[in-house]
């Protein structure tokens, strides 16, 4: 089989998902879509290389679910219905059985959100895929960064660190017992994008992202942005009760503030939509949590401990250059 | 410097190519563009990997022409106008003079064709990239490969197999003269898209395609997709005229008809658009030669040789897996 059957028989017949706004899907120079009036396009592209975003011997099903799962993330932190993705794949080889795992999977999870693959692109090189997605939003109602507002209340949904506790535990930094670390291996492995709730909070919300390379460095996105600062309460960030009794204080606090790889959104919303935040984090099935406060100092972000003692970090997460 | 700093310093405010569609440029966790009515929109993604489809050591300018030129030749292919681009790229570290350099020829090709950046992703990794790009198209106006008609002419831009000649001279095969060589490595390495004239055919062409992984190879796609066959005049088909000197013909042949990396549109179009073809190329710039004919036995592709005879290649071009 070649690259082109790959292309074709894989690529183009293995997906239930169509749309009446693709006028040409895969197969030539280019897709060609046609826009829908009174609708913003999103678009964002995310490059997954083995051993560094995902684990080479990793089961194609999780390798799958992954670079999907951090695009359609992207999305959801845009408050966008994710509609298109074009995906290219560097292969080693051309290992039938592996890439049969790997696209029953990524079609499995586009189409629980209607996503359409429009395009691609294989080559021969060391394993590594990139996704770019496109979603659609109603005009001028994105999420953006740069609207955290002073008296905001500070929301994340899901719990936060379990990925980083299922790394540490990989690299042996620590020791999960096997159902513990079943869960955070869960986590790491197939995050659940916030997809509903990032469309339901787009009446509520005033800025948002997800959390994908630590919370203490997502969250200094919005304050830079939005030219605001924040006060953290630690306590009140959600994670694993189990790792509380496990991990020493320290430990967990970097996971949690420093982590990343949660691909939970973080979203600042004014006081008087706490109501409504919370319906609609209820109807869209998503726990989340208020765990802190915007202020109008310029980027300065306090993270309190339960003694309201700032917690000092030196690092706020992951650079992928350091 | 760090990756945040990196992406900012260099992807952000390097342009000078400004869209008033582009609601939200780069940034945020996706760009945000609006469509203008009556077009539609192409998407096509192309992943470049050092050593394959460039060499590792090239110089950075070179590396940023060819992996953009690449991918705005697919827009020329559909006779599509080229909007916006998303950049991934893994790099093995942050050289920045090198990021400069590569930087700057790929913002100077991008404002030459009016492309603005959106979005983007760097990551550490062995050198590739990724480029998804976006043009517009007046609705249902695309030159689609499956729109061939039997009795159409067969055309194409420019001078095929100077890039393949470029390569066999790298790799010791053929030992090209400096001048010579010179053109051939140009073909190469500053791939010249047709954009112009694929917007020019427009209203007069049926079928193209652009000639990435070899003349035979790419016209294939288009019999395959338009159920229709071709006969192929060898001595119609453009080349370098030194290289018929040079070269054994039955070397030359191959490098003309399976050598791939040109970047030059071969399309179809009604023997009544003659005279239309020839004027669209002069306003264009382009030189075009007539080739072969489009005939209704499905797929059959002969190539002729001055001697009216079939010429039979055991390879018709590129394939990534063979």
């Amino acid at each position: 089989m070649n690259e082109f059957n790959f292309i074709n028989s894989y690529l183009n017949n293995h997906q239930s998902v169509q749309h009446p706004e693709v006028v040409l899907g895969i197969g030539d120079d280019a897709a060609i879509v046609r826009p829908r009036l009174g609708y913003d396009w999103c678009f964002s592209t995310d490059m997954l290389i083995a051993n560094r975003h995902f684990f080479a011997h990793e089961h194609p099903a999780n390798i799958a679910h992954k670079i999907l799962a951090v695009n359609l993330s992207d999305m959801a932190a845009m408050g966008a219905t994710p509609r298109w993705i074009l995906l290219s794949a560097a292969l080693p080889e051309l290992n039938l059985s592996w890439l049969d795992e790997l696209t029953q999977t990524l079609f499995h999870l586009a189409q629980q959100h209607q996503v359409m693959l429009i395009g691609g692109d294989t080559t021969r090189g060391s394993l590594a895929f990139n996704i770019t997605i496109a979603g659609e939003l109603p005009a001028n109602q994105a999420l953006r960064r740069n609207q955290a507002k002073p008296d905001d209340d500070i929301w994340v949904s899901g719990q936060i660190g379990l990925a980083a506790a299922a790394l540490q535990h990989h690299f042996k930094q620590i020791m999960l017992p096997d159902a513990i670390l079943q869960t955070c291996e869960n986590a790491l492995l197939r995050p659940q994008p916030r997809v509903a709730l990032g469309q339901a909070l787009l009446p509520f919300a005033h800025a948002a992202i997800d959390i994908s390379d630590g919370l203490l460095q997502d969250i200094s996105h919005i304050l830079d942005a939005s030219c605001v600062g924040a006060v953290l309460h630690y306590e009140n960030i959600p994670t694993l009760p189990y790792l509380k009794q496990l991990l020493p204080e320290a430990v967990l606090q970097k996971m949690v503030l420093a982590g990343g790889d949660d691909y939970e959104l973080l979203f600042t919303a004014p006081k008087a939509h706490r109501h409504d935040i919370i319906e609609a984090a209820q109807r869209t099935n998503t726990p989340v949590s208020r765990i802190g406060t915007i202020h109008s100092q310029s980027n300065k972000c306090l993270c309190l401990d339960a003694q309201q003692q700032p917690i000092l970090l030196t690092q706020k997460g992951y650079d992928h250059f350091a």
